[in-house]
């Protein structure tokens, strides 16, 4: 079942999409319905009486709004750890991002107006959302908590990420992390998204490509691991890492400017699509 | 005025405390309060008819339970740097906490079972809550965001702090975030918290003294800065970094351990103190 988030007469609003056709649940959010632990697949179910709109001209908004933590993953693909002069850790490289960076499918990603690097870079990554918490969670059990996954563009703003020893700023300002389009359930997946191709297009160039098999930490693992340091709570997301290819690596430097079109596909859950724009004058 | 939250016949209540006595304000949470742009100060005025309490057998929450952000500050004191053997970076380095992390003072401070160090190291800072968000905030503004300040023990698990080029995990095991006791309005303390001591001790030992002058960023600019990368939100906490002194890098090394007593001192603030506890097996 795919469910998305969009604005609705200055509303959040959350549907079940089928083909061109939302069905509309109601106004309830994905991170509130996770939080009380209801069964998506029951809830997303048909009613008599839903309202049906088309999808073509619904603003997105990012599946949740406001996940409890968002636990991105570094150096999680072994081309991107050598493409990035890092040595490979054998344990999760972790950073949060925070909700005020997450933008939707369809809107601008921002290229702040401090930065002075030629543009932002990109980073096509899988977002995994948990349905249900835990600590010590048994590697196991692991993909028991999964909801469902999503796309990710870890829009990073590089000169900042590397000003200090924490990339965490680089990876945060305002409108960098685009998330969606839409949330897709586990059971449509295979387990874990193993064997699915992760591809990211700049203006319809394919700037990065490689099979979810390549992971260092794949999705149960990371979830066990993690949560033997840090409870997990349905609705947090875990952004689980980005393969080689990645424009600040390149050379000559691969950035996205203004009008640039970004597109992160991922096999089985779909395309995110963003155009850049600069931040605004004061 | 000075905010307690506690923990009342299992619900979180607010109050105002002076002296031993806790005036009792409702369960409205200070992140809500703040959130919605309530003046503290007249919030918290005596209302005829409310309900008091001795602070004494109070069970205190940290005073925000979930902050929309927590925003640590690291290698803020140039003899922390020094001692951490890092260059100071002419830049904030900023590293996030989540809320799964925090405890309240008089709480245990954790020490996970899968740390196989000797023990869990402390770090004594200066928390600042804001009361007012926004981006682009200019200098010369920056004091009137902030809603008051507290005190915030970082305690770190080293070895998983350094086990990826990325410090957030050794910085998020659940109960290692002790936050209290209380919210003072910025109002009682000098602008900017400028002057003001801050002491660590472990057993009553001095492990850590500062002149909060020996900031690196000061608090004005810190919110300044940050906000010209990342929107801040009222609620939000931003952890101001810690002295010299931590026990990673003393030789040989000094580490809490179950049953050690960990204080943390802001003159004018007020003292947050934890007894170290062994996470319970499964």
């Amino acid at each position: 079942m795919r469910f998305v988030s969009f604005s609705r007469s200055e509303k959040s609003s959350l549907g079940v999409r089928e083909g061109n056709r939302v069905r509309i649940l109601g106004d309830e959010s994905l991170e509130s319905l996770l939080g009380r632990g209801a069964d998506l697949q029951a809830y997303g179910k048909a009613q008599p009486g839903q309202e049906e709109v088309s999808l073509d001209g619904l603003t997105l908004l990012p599946p949740l709004a406001r996940p409890p933590k968002i636990i991105c993953v570094g150096l999680n693909f072994a081309d991107h750890t050598a493409e990035s002069n890092y040595q490979q850790p054998d344990y999760p490289t972790l950073f949060f991002r925070v909700a005020t960076s997450l933008i939707a499918h369809g809107a601008p990603m921002i290229r702040p107006r401090v930065s002075d690097s030629e543009g932002l870079d990109f980073e096509g990554e899988i977002a995994v959302v948990l349905g249900k918490g835990g600590r010590h969670i048994n590697k196991v059990d692991a993909l028991s908590h999964v909801a469902g996954y999503s796309v990710f563009n870890d829009g990073s703003v590089r000169e900042y990420q590397f000003k200090t020893p924490q990339w965490t700023v680089g990876k945060n300002f305002d409108g960098t992390g685009a998330f969606g389009p839409e949330l897709v359930t586990a059971d449509e997946l295979p387990p874990g998204v193993k064997g699915l191709r992760l591809e990211t297009r700049l203006n319809g160039q394919v700037v990065q490509s490689a099979s979810t098999d390549q992971m260092v930490f794949d999705v149960a693992t990371l979830i066990s691991i993690i949560s033997e340091a840090i409870t997990l709570e349905a609705g947090d997301v875990i952004v689980s890492g980005t393969p080689s290819g990645i424009g600040w690596a390149r050379n000559p430097k691969l950035l996205m400017k203004a009008g640039d079109v970004c597109e992160v596909t991922v096999e089985g859950i779909g395309t995110l699509r963003n155009v850049i724009a600069d931040e605004a004058a004061d």
